[in-house]
């Protein structure tokens, strides 16, 4: 086990517990170098840790943990599928969706704690990347977050 | 034509019956080997088959269908652009977008849909991919389904 | 300055007004050839030119002055991550968030208005691009529109 996976656990986040995808998709489609991964939902062990929308149905604090547990989903699909956090050469790009009750304007702010995830556990080179964070009306199976992202592999 | 153009048809869905796009933009541009293809509405011969929010203006099987033809619209810009369907070497990502009135949280049966349907015309390798399902406040047109998609092309 | 700078500051948009990131992230990432640009907001000297959602808050054209303002603010950091805006050798694509009020379907039209920028910018083949418009619920900062961009970089 290398020093990311070894940060990962520490975290909190076994790396066998990858969720299954919700639907007739891959959760990770390797391109060259770069990996494009599903969007992923805040799931633990085949449930999700909040349902509904920020901030009348969970806390925007609620929030950012369904966004650190998105991010190690996607982490945990790396290792799952590629071997080894270590093939991650660095995150190009995430986008955070946040299934937002009217007037709830901070998305950065949820998806802040998801990319600070990504730092911690990545370094800050590597874990530093583009993002759009958006606030929509509803996620499948009522998740009150969902993340995607790219990553740039090394061979 | 090839065996994949044959299913689109045979599947009800004319190659020639191309959308126009709804604004100053293309629907595909090529990459390298990567196709980035616009957003696609489910029109049909220029007006769209259904309106709304699921499920208040149109039912979850009526979303689905929507899914279907934003998919096969998909198709039809590659054999337009790119002249044959055998240019798909695999659909790397899609990414889905649902108008969702309060409480509809099936975004991913919507989208499974259209997932089902590449594997369905492009084989269960080249149709496989890398998804998003998102449910959104509202679309162009009044849309209730909107598909973006991420080819991966062969020369 | 070469003359696409010089057209974006005859169009009003300082070259070095650049917006800081609401949030942890990089406002591009440079893979290869390709340029993910973060999704920006209308920022203009540090504050939103507009605010809430369409056409409640704002009218159709104050947001299609949004959009212009997003594509202004993507071109801006090009030049500053990049150094010169003949760097870019076309848009590959971009998509298109407009905070909407229910009812609201014109996402397409807000979004002309970015794509009409890049063209008359960039000039008719390197500023065409593939395209996504959606209707969101809310953005960040209560922001109307938001815009993200993949650019095809020369060396």
């Amino acid at each position: 086990m290398n020093e990311r996976e070894h940060k990962l656990i520490e975290a909190g986040f076994a790396l066998d517990n990858v969720p299954a995808p919700s639907g007739l998709y891959a959760p990770l489609v390797l391109d060259g170098t770069v990996a494009y991964l599903s969007g992923m939902i805040p799931l633990d062990a085949g449930r999700l840790a909040f349902t509904g929308r920020v901030p009348d149905d969970l806390s925007l604090e609620e929030a950012q943990k369904c966004a650190v547990l998105c991010a190690a989903n996607l982490l945990r699909v790396v290792v799952r599928d590629l071997g080894s956090l270590d093939r991650i050469e660095r995150v190009i790009k995430i986008a955070g969706f946040v299934a937002s009750a009217p007037g709830f304007t901070d998305q950065h702010l949820v998806m802040n704690a998801a990319s600070e995830f990504f730092i911690r556990i990545l370094g800050p080179e590597a874990g530093r990347h583009a993002r759009s964070a958006l606030g929509v009306a509803a996620l499948p199976l009522n998740s009150p977050v969902e993340i995607e992202a790219l990553f740039k592999i090394r061979s």
